[in-house]
C-alpha cells in the first residue's frame, strides 16, 4: 500500500499522458490543434524564405469520426534526412533561437503526428522539398512513444518535375468535425486578417472551396536571430556561455556574447559587481558567477533590447488587412515601440474597427488575438487583453453601450508568454498589460475623435432635414412677401453637410 | 537567412526554456510555486502511509531577493538510492499510476531544484529515511540540464537516532517574497481547511509562527490503483497491453486488462465489434485494433468507471475544516456521486459558507477551489467554477447582491484536467461542469431554505421588537382600564423568537 514504484518517461510519453497541454484534450480541440499546428509550420516555412505563402488545405472525411486534414505548402521545405525527426520527435525542432517565430515549443506537429497514431493507429505522410531539389522525399511516419523515436514505415524520393519546394502533410485524425468547423474557419480568416500578403484556399469536409487571396505583396520581414540581452539571463545560461568561451578577459567575454555590451558599459558593469575588467571569465567562482547574473539584472544602464530578432504586422498591413476582412466604417491601429519583460523584447500592436456590416453588435467588444501572427481563439477569458478589455473605461472614450466595435491585438515577442503549451491565451505579465493598456487609449482617442464627427455629422443631418424641410416654403413666403414673382431655387441645402457661410447662401440663391 | 538549424532538447532543457508552463515564471509566482510543490510532496508522503502529517515549514531571507524554504515532513521518505532521480531529474516519478494523487506530472520537485540551480547556482539539500531505517541519506543535488541528469555535489549517510521518517527539503529561491507572501499564507490556510487531519507548523520570513492544528484524526483513505477502464483507451495503450498480454484469447484479455469486464459483457463487447471470442490477441490485424478501440469509446454498455481509485475529502471532513478556518453562521457541503469523463472517473465536492467574521462581503462569492486536495489559487477566470458562478441564477435562490458567501469546490479525479502544468485552473470539460452546475444548485438551494428562515427570523424579531416596544403600555392601559392595580408582568417577549400560543401568553401573564 506504502510502496512507490519510480519510473522515468520520455517526454513522447509524457506528452502522450498530458496531450491536452499541447492543446489536444477534447476531439474538437485536438482536430483545431492538428490543423493549426500544420498550417503555422506551412506559413512560417514560406516566410523564413522571404516567399509569399501559398497554401492549400483539404479536409476530408475519411470514416466515422476521422478525418483526413492535407495541408501543402510553397515553403523552403525540409531538407530530407532530418524529416523523421522534424515531424516524428518531440522536443526536436529548428526554432531554437532568440527571434519571433511562430511555434517554438518543437512539439506542435510531432504531437500531431502523436496523437494521429494514437486515434486512428495510422502514419502520417509527409512529402519534403527544398528549393531547388530534383527530388522530392516521402515519408510515412509513426513514432515510438516510449523511446521518442521516429518509426519510417515507408521511404521513398520522386521526380520533383513542377519545380516544387514545401512540405506536404497528410494526416488522418479522430474528432468532432462538426464542432470543428467553425473554428477552424474562423481561424483561416482571422490567419488572412494578419497575414493579408498570403494566398490560402480551403476546401472544407462539406465540399465548400474557400479563397483568401493576397491584397499586398509585401512578405513581412522576419526577425533576425540576435544574442541575449543581459537583462534575464540565468546562471544556467551564463554556465553554458562560459563553458564554450573563447575570450580571455571577462571584458571581451561581456562584449562578444552579449547585445548591449559595448566597451564602456562593459568597464562600468564589472565595476558595478566588483569583478576585474582583465579577469579570465575560466577561472570564475561561483560566488563571482551569482553575482555577475544578479547584477545583470539589477544594473540600470543596459540599453532596452534590441528589436531587430521582431517581426511586428506594421499599421499599414493591419489595416489593409482588417479593411479586406472586417469591412468596417472606421479603422485605427497602432504599432507601439517595443518594450522589454525579463530581457524578452515585445511590441504590442493594437486596431479599432467600428461600424460596417460584418462586424457584430456586442455589449463587449468582439476581441480578435494574436501572437507571433498566431490567432487565439480559446480561453479568451484568461488573457491579458480580455483583462484590459474588462478594467477599461469605455465611458470616458463616449464609446456606446452596444457598439460594432472590434479589437484587435497583436504581441509580437521572441518569447510571448502563453500560458499553456497550447499557444491559447497570454498571462499578464506587468510590462505587457501595460503597454496593451496604452495602445488601447491612443486607439480609442481616435474613436472618440471618430464618433464624435459621426456624432457631429449625425445632428448636422438632422438640422439639415429640418431645412430641406422648411427652406422651399420659407423662400416661397419671402417671395410672395416682397412681391416677386419668381422663387428663388433651394437646392443648394439638399445633400447638407458643413453649414455654409450666407454669402454662399445668398449668392447661390441669387444666381 | 532561410536555413534551419535542428537541434534535440531534453525534458529538463525544454522546461528550463519553458519554465512558465510549470508554474515558474514571475519571481513571486515562482517562490510561491517552489514552496507548494515541495509542501504537496510532504503532504502526499504522509498520506499515502496513513500517517497524520505533521509538517514544519520555515522561509527564512538568505541574502537580498533569495530566500530559503525549508519543509520537513513524517512521510514514508523515499529510499536512499531514489532520492537523486526523484528530486533532480525531469519527468522522473512514482506516481504513474491510476489512482487520484496531488502531484501527477512528476515534474514538481526538479522543476523546484532546477530553478533554484539557475537562479542562484546552489544545490538543493535533501534529507530522506524510510520507516524503521537507521540511517539517514542527505543528498546535495544539481541537475544537468541538458542531459537531464542528477549531479550529486555530496552525499552521507547519518544516524537515524530519533527514529524520524519522511522527507526533508532545503532549497534556496532568487524570489519577490513580500509579493508571494500572501499567496502563500493563503496556500496553507485553504490546505489546512481541506486537511484538518493535519499539523502544519509554519514561520515566515518575518519571523512569524502560525500553527494549524488538526481537529480531527482520522487520515483521508487514498485511492487504490485500479484497471484501465475500456473508455477512454486509445491505439497506444491498447498496443502496450497487447505487447504483454499472456492470455490466449481476446475474451480473457479483455477481462484481466480492463475494470468493468466481466465474461458478458466481454462476449457482448466482441459481438459488438466483430470479433471472435477466442481470437488470438498477438494475431489482431491493424483494422481490428483500430476497430476495438472505437468500439470501446462507443459501445455503451459498460459501467461507470470504478471509483475506489478516488478519494474524496467527504461532507463532513469538509463541514468541519470549513467551520475552523472560516468560522461561518452556515455551512452546507455536498460530494456528488462519481461521474467520468473520457474513462477517467472524477467526484465533485461542493460547500457553500454563508455569515459569519471572517468571510467577506462581495459583489462576486468568495471562491475557494481545490483539485485532488491542492488549492488553486492563480487563474480564477480560466476555471470552470468562475464559469459556472458567472453563468448561475442566484437571484433564483434569493441569493443578496452582496453577500458575505463563499463557495469552496473541489474536483477529485484520476486525470484532473489542467489547463497547464502549472496545475491552476481545470478546463470546462462537460460532464465535469455539468456535475459542479448540479452541485452548487443543491448548495444553494440549501441556502435559500437557511436564508428564509433568517429572514423569517429577523422579521419576528422586528415585531418582537415592536411587541416589547408597545406591550408594557398596554398592559398599563389594560390594567387601568380594567380596575386592577397590579399590572402583570411582560417579560415574556422579551428575547422573541417563535410566535407562542395565547395560552402560553395568558399563563405567562398570569402566573
Amino acid at each position: 500500500m506504502s510502496k512507490v514504484e519510480f519510473k522515468q518517461l520520455s517526454p513522447a510519453d509524457f506528452f502522450y499522458r498530458n496531450r491536452e497541454l499541447a492543446g489536444f484534450d477534447t476531439p474538437t480541440k485536438s482536430l483545431y490543434t492538428a490543423f493549426r499546428e500544420i498550417l503555422e509550420n506551412s506559413l512560417d516555412g514560406a516566410e523564413i524564405g522571404g516567399i509569399n505563402p501559398d497554401i492549400f488545405i483539404v479536409i476530408k472525411k475519411k470514416s466515422e469520426d476521422v478525418y483526413t486534414i492535407f495541408i501543402s505548402d510553397n515553403g523552403i521545405g525540409i531538407p530530407g534526412k532530418k524529416v523523421p525527426n522534424a515531424l516524428a520527435k518531440l522536443l526536436f525542432g529548428g526554432k531554437y533561437v532568440e527571434r519571433q517565430s511562430r511555434g517554438h515549443f518543437g512539439l506542435g506537429a510531432s504531437m500531431t503526428v502523436l496523437y494521429s497514431q494514437i486515434t486512428t493507429n495510422l502514419p502520417t505522410r509527409v512529402l519534403s522539398c527544398t528549393r531547388g531539389s530534383d527530388e522530392i522525399d516521402e515519408y510515412h511516419l509513426m513514432i515510438n512513444i516510449q523511446r521518442n523515436e521516429p518509426i519510417i514505415r515507408y521511404h521513398a524520393k520522386l521526380p520533383n518535375k513542377k519545380k516544387w519546394h514545401g512540405v506536404t502533410v497528410e494526416v488522418n485524425i479522430e474528432g468532432d468535425y462538426g464542432r470543428a468547423h467553425p473554428k477552424i474557419l474562423e481561424y483561416i480568416k482571422a490567419t488572412a486578417m494578419v497575414a493579408p500578403y498570403a494566398n490560402i484556399t480551403f476546401i472544407d469536409a462539406y465540399g465548400t472551396l474557400y479563397k483568401f487571396n493576397k491584397v499586398i505583396d509585401e512578405v513581412p520581414k522576419l526577425g533576425e536571430p540576435v544574442l541575449p540581452h543581459p537583462r534575464g539571463v540565468d546562471t544556467e545560461k551564463m554556465l553554458r556561455l562560459l563553458r564554450v568561451a573563447r575570450q580571455r578577459s571577462m571584458n571581451k567575454f561581456l562584449q562578444n556574447n552579449f547585445q548591449r555590451i559595448g566597451e564602456i558599459t562593459a568597464k562600468n558593469f564589472l565595476k558595478f559587481v566588483d569583478i576585474k575588467p582583465d579577469k579570465d571569465p575560466q577561472k570564475l567562482e561561483h560566488d563571482e558567477i551569482v553575482r555577475i547574473v544578479q547584477g545583470m539584472n539589477s544594473f540600470e544602464d543596459f540599453l532596452s533590447p534590441e528589436t531587430k530578432c521582431l517581426s511586428p504586422i506594421g499599421e499599414n498591413v493591419l489595416t489593409k488587412g482588417i479593411m479586406k476582412e472586417l469591412e468596417p466604417d472606421f479603422v485605427t491601429a497602432i504599432t507601439r515601440r517595443p518594450q522589454a519583460y525579463s530581457g524578452h523584447p515585445f511590441v504590442i500592436e493594437i486596431a479599432f474597427a467600428y461600424g460596417g456590416k460584418t462586424i457584430e453588435r456586442s455589449s463587449e467588444p468582439n476581441l480578435f488575438r494574436f501572437a507571433n501572427r498566431i490567432p487565439l481563439l480559446y480561453d479568451q477569458y484568461a488573457d491579458v487583453s480580455a483583462k484590459v478589455i474588462r478594467t477599461f473605461n469605455w465611458r470616458m472614450y463616449k464609446v456606446p453601450d452596444n457598439a460594432q466595435l472590434a479589437i484587435i491585438t497583436h504581441v509580437a515577442s521572441t518569447k510571448v508568454p502563453y500560458r499553456t503549451a497550447g499557444k491559447e491565451s497570454i498571462s499578464d505579465r506587468e510590462e505587457i498589460e501595460r503597454e496593451v493598456r496604452l495602445a488601447m487609449q491612443v486607439c480609442a482617442r481616435k474613436l472618440r475623435v471618430y464618433l464624435s464627427r459621426i456624432d457631429r455629422e449625425h445632428r448636422q443631418a438632422i438640422r439639415t432635414s429640418i431645412f430641406e424641410k422648411y427652406v422651399p416654403y420659407i423662400a416661397r413666403f419671402a417671395t410672395r412677401l416682397s412681391g416677386k414673382k419668381t422663387i428663388p431655387s433651394t437646392d443648394f441645402v439638399v445633400g447638407g453637410g458643413e453649414a455654409k457661410t450666407e454669402d454662399q447662401k445668398v449668392n447661390s440663391g441669387v444666381k
